[in-house]
């Protein structure tokens, strides 16, 4: 305790970050206020401007700072070809392997009958819509090894079936593996080895 | 990645937290921006009020936002004992034990001979002037069981003899530990066996 009612808050609130328990909290202001010039107060100031600006694009579920991200509005990957991703997460780490140069779906989640989602719960109705909007010829379904994530892509296959060539990630991805935690050169390889469903 | 240049800095950031690598800081961030009302918004507000108000306490070094602190301000805890400690964190796991009446005296680290920390460099001066100013009868050295730490104490003590009690944290204090991971109870029964030096 630091016995200061703005620093315990500051505190309290670094604690709720996931991966940060009470200690490392602690250990994070102190850090941060030794380094208040040059990391405490642009911290502060970005995340202001984030907490003011960051929105989920309308189109496609990717976190930017504009109605209809960067991937979205670029023309140059309208190439017909949509890759489906559990959550955001997803999305940047294919995005890092730098190999897709198509436009993405984020569901937001994986359907789970234990925890009550259902199709509607995720976004599922705009990639159907997506398909034709889009002119899309290809889905790749990059969802999680998981069992949720498998009954998922299932799932979606099954909606689409007939109205797109429908791939999924193949060899690189571990059982119960999650892309977040994958290295680049795992993800590459999964995607250019993709099969068809 | 998330190809937006303020979120990318926002995660630049947070990976400079210590606790925190790139993955991380990505996930927290994630976490943040769905939490933006709950969480994201509260947090820069709180880092915003800590990075224009935190200080280090003139007198003894711990953090707040008055240019004396809280319990060296706090008469009741001018009792006589003084307990030396190496980093603010050291004083606010004591402060956790809850057993210290006294004030303190935070160093801002070790001596070393290898880093070239001299006494000087510590608020090592300011310690011999506090014991007349406050009238102080004990010095309580409740630095880290490191060589480091054990230098640092008998260079103290040295320089204090015949001028106040000197004590040490006894029992409790495993070898090559360090204050702040200890839990309150260890904290607590080391306090209470503390024998003079
Ligand atoms: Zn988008
Ligand atoms: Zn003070």
């Amino acid at each position: 305790m630091s016995g200061n009612t703005d620093i315990e808050g500051l505190i309290d609130l670094m604690a709720r970050l996931p991966g940060l328990g009470p200690r490392s909290a602690r250990r994070a202001v102190l850090h941060l206020i030794r380094k208040r010039g040059q990391l405490l107060s642009p911290l502060a100031q970005a995340m202001l401007t984030v907490s003011e600006t960051a929105r989920e694009c309308l189109n496609c579920g990717n976190v930017g700072t504009t109605d209809i991200c960067d991937i979205c509005e670029n023309n140059g990957r309208a190439n017909g070809q949509l890759c489906v991703v559990e959550d955001v997460s997803d999305l940047w780490a294919m995005e890092r392997s730098g190999v897709f140069r198509g436009r993405y779906h984020v569901l937001g989640g994986t359907l789970s009958a234990l925890n009550g989602v259902g199709p509607d719960d995720l976004r599922i109705p705009q990639l159907r819509d997506r398909i034709d909007a889009e002119a899309v010829t290809e889905v790749i379904l990059a969802l999680n090894a998981t069992i949720d994530g498998q009954t998922t892509a299932h799932y979606i296959a099954d909606q689409l079936e007939g109205r797109a060539l429908l791939t999924s990630l193949a060899q690189g991805v571990p059982i119960g593996g999650e892309l977040d935690y994958l290295d680049d050169g795992t993800i590459t390889a999964a995607l250019n080895a993709r099969k068809p469903i």
